[in-house]
């Protein structure tokens, strides 16, 4: 039976973009529509999404920011405002044209980000250094016409939070760039189990109309690396464009200086990748919609669903519990919850009962104990904290062994072809250098990470005076 | 000072719709955008929609649904499968024709609602009658081109929640449109303090493939009507044009039935309409994000502002609580927070710290009452859920005083121009009566109250035998 289900999942080992489709289908995080490009986000995928939204919503509002609201269309020209904004989204901006019978005289573009409604909102409501900071966030739906997609990696539409911030000086702004993307390191880390690494995008990868733009990156099981979250420093570049002028301390005319920071739904991509195998999704259980499940064993004989409805009464006050009554078998309820990566399963049956125990199954380990009901809810607490611990320090321990310092190219070349996974080089800063090593190798400049060390004195590509270390990869 | 700052807000009697935009404005709910038709959701405006979500979402959940995401834009062949609907929306649907440089091979218009997304997801996901029923909900944006437009009441975007569920039988589908009906009533009167009619709407005006649509229906303070929440019986219309048919109890195929039902941040528009005065906002101490707001006297003074600080930090524990310590003067603060709508304002100076009492105010009534510390925080609680009765009861009072009974043509022509509100009155049941009298009054059926009552046995348009009583109403 076991087998049975299990077969329906490609091997990891052997198709592992197969693998992530047959997971995020079979585990029922999404569906697909005949909107191309789209996804369904179904109850299980969405609840995770809110587990999430809600985690960071807390630290969002704790770190002083204000939720707002921003219109979804962006007028043609307002979005031309600031030049190399434009330039960077044109190309996957999706237009509407027409509205009811109506051609429209200005085309509209559907919100790819919001830098310049943000810019023409605050323009109208600072005046005074008294109105600084002004700590804003948004959550809502973007659109980039991309021409390949994958669920949760790449798609037409996504959700994600927006924080857009005006500051007095320089050095605030910066603060707060570097305060968000702890925000999000700390969230991956502490809630997600993703290790991530910290840094800098180069000039050629930054947001497009930001002065820079920081990162945090994560690993996946196959060797690949994700972008998981940005904080860009955005200067005075819209500012000026859009004219957002506050009178300073002194009573003079002064520029504000601004952030903006985006955390998406891509992420839920990364956790199916970092912590996934072959039997399918494995949750986390801090962000976990349900933490165990309940499954009663020969629940026809009588008092076991008695029992077993009143345990998950008793634990649901502060676990997340479920319970599975249905006429189906076990072995079929033990596939289905291990696909869809419950963190704990919970068996009893009739000798259980007698005994005064149940059967904990962890989902990251496959370890099965017997625990006495005295000691149950304590028991299943830490356990949930161990799984959690355990599955960051194995992405941990998987991304050590996939990180490989190298001062050659051609040693970068055989390393990202035989082992995958983050290259660790020295670079000259020169633009030419990094398009080289894209186009021979497929890897890009993840981050100039902000643990520098000097591998060598020089270059990986051309042997000129080394600038950096730079964090590569093939990435999603 | 207080004068000063109130002339900035036109008084309701002068001109109701002016008194409207300032309020919205100037309690800061929202701004405008260079994006025609529609508005920013300022901080102070999203809390509000923040609260009234969080309830809202606790009670959908509390009756067993599930909130997932659906894709933004619907391929236009995908919007024409269910003929009423299409014919209903075509008019008011923003048309997406152009992604990055390509024009596209079929356009993608933008959701003004989702009912065929979920009609096509729904067939691929029903099969048995042990897959119902399915009831999603999902909170999103949605797009209808307007002509002219008003903040909250009518934007060419708004956000909403939109339910879509499936059923085994006709009975079923009934009793959930009832049941959410019921749920957006209790809101709305609970939570909102604004009491609701509750009714069907006629054929004319139900909506687009729907069998056929409750609705409840609220009073705004100038005698106009407001839909305020409406929950549909779609019945087999969407079912039969996408197939979405499962196997039943008997091993036959069968066809669903479905149901939707939305509510919006149209629902701001209400409150501020419904409680408002010539002062401000006045928010309702449940959905408030501010409950309590507390403005140091004499804050110069020794041990005034720690006195202040401390009572801030105790009282919010369980109140909504903020202080206002800036440098601005009391008196600018007392109107800021009124138009604010804040509930109570606390005033607390020197003499009341040697006496061991504060100043409370009420935003509802203006009373100020003199407080024990003592007794503060049960007292607090009691004034707050005595506002919010208060608040309905107000309400409840002003919709009576302007609900007329009519038994002919004549009378309802006068009592629609000279007083407004709702007028009841019999109707034949003919779509040309209600025409005309839309035609020659600009009052609309607003719903066939479930309370029905006979006030005369000939419609009140053609003398015909009557079949309602109906609410009639000019409405925004
Ligand atoms: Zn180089
Ligand atoms: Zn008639």
């Amino acid at each position: 039976m076991a087998k049975e289900f299990v077969k329906n999942v490609t091997s990891m080992q052997d198709d592992f973009a197969q693998w992530y489709t047959d997971v995020v289908t079979k585990a029922e995080l999404i569906d697909y529509s005949s909107v191309r490009g789209s996804m369904i986000l179904r109850p299980y995928g969405y609840a995770i999404w809110e587990n999430i939204q809600k985690e960071l919503d807390k630290q969002i509002k704790a770190t002083g920011h204000e939720n707002v609201y921003m219109p979804l269309f962006i007028p043609e020209s307002l979005l031309q405002k600031e030049k190399d904004h434009i330039e960077g989204f044109a190309p996957e901006v999706a237009w509407v044209t027409h509205g009811g019978e109506e051609k429209l005289t200005e085309r509209l573009c559907v919100r790819p980000t919001s830098e310049v409604l943000f810019a023409e909102h605050f323009k109208n409501i600072i005046h005074s250094h008294r109105d600084l900071p002004k700590l804003y966030n948004q959550w809502s739906n973007v659109v980039r016409w991309e021409k390949t997609t994958r669920p949760f990696l790449r798609t037409l539409e996504f959700l994600w939070q927006e924080g857009h911030t005006c500051h007095e000086t320089d050095e605030e702004a910066h603060e707060e760039t570097i305060r968000m993307l702890n925000v999000y390191a700390d969230l991956c880390e502490e809630f997600l189990a993703i290790p991530v690494v910290k840094g800098q995008k180069t000039e050629k990868e930054k947001f497009a109309g930001a002065k820079y733009t920081y990162t945090i990156e994560s690993l996946m099981h196959d060797g690949k690396a994700l972008q998981s979250g940005t904080s860009h420093h955005l200067g005075d570049g819209f500012a000026k464009a859009f004219g957002i002028e506050f009178t300073n301390r002194e009573g003079k005319l002064q520029t504000v200086q601004q952030t903006s920071w985006g955390f998406t739904t891509r992420i839920i991509g990364a956790m199916i990748m970092v912590h996934g195998d072959d039997r399918g999704l494995v949750v986390p259980p801090k962000i976990a919609p349900t933490q165990l499940m309940i499954v009663p064993i020969a629940q026809h004989k009588e008092g076991v669903l008695d029992f077993a409805y009143d345990l998950k009464d008793k634990l649901s006050q502060t676990i997340r519990t479920r319970i599975d009554a249905s006429d189906k078998k076990p072995g079929w309820k033990f596939n289905e919850y291990e696909m869809k990566g419950i963190p704990l399963r919970l068996e009893v049956g009739p000798r259980d009962i007698e005994q005064g125990q149940v059967i904990l199954v962890r989902r990251d380990t496959g370890e099965k104990e017997t625990v006495s009901l005295q000691d149950l809810e304590l028991h299943i607490h830490n356990t949930l904290n161990d799984i959690q611990c355990n599955l960051l320090k194995k992405a941990r321990a998987h991304r050590e062994h996939q990180t490989t310092t190298v001062t050659t190219f051609d040693a970068f070349k055989n390393e990202l072809t035989e082992k995958g996974g983050f290259i660790k080089a020295m670079w000259c800063g020169d633009e030419a250098c990094e398009s080289f090593i894209k186009d021979e190798t497929g890897a890009t400049s993840r981050c100039i990470p902000f643990e520098q060390e000097k591998l060598s004195e020089k270059c990986v590509c051309c042997d000129q005076q080394a600038k950096h270390l730079v964090y590569w990869a093939k990435a999603y």
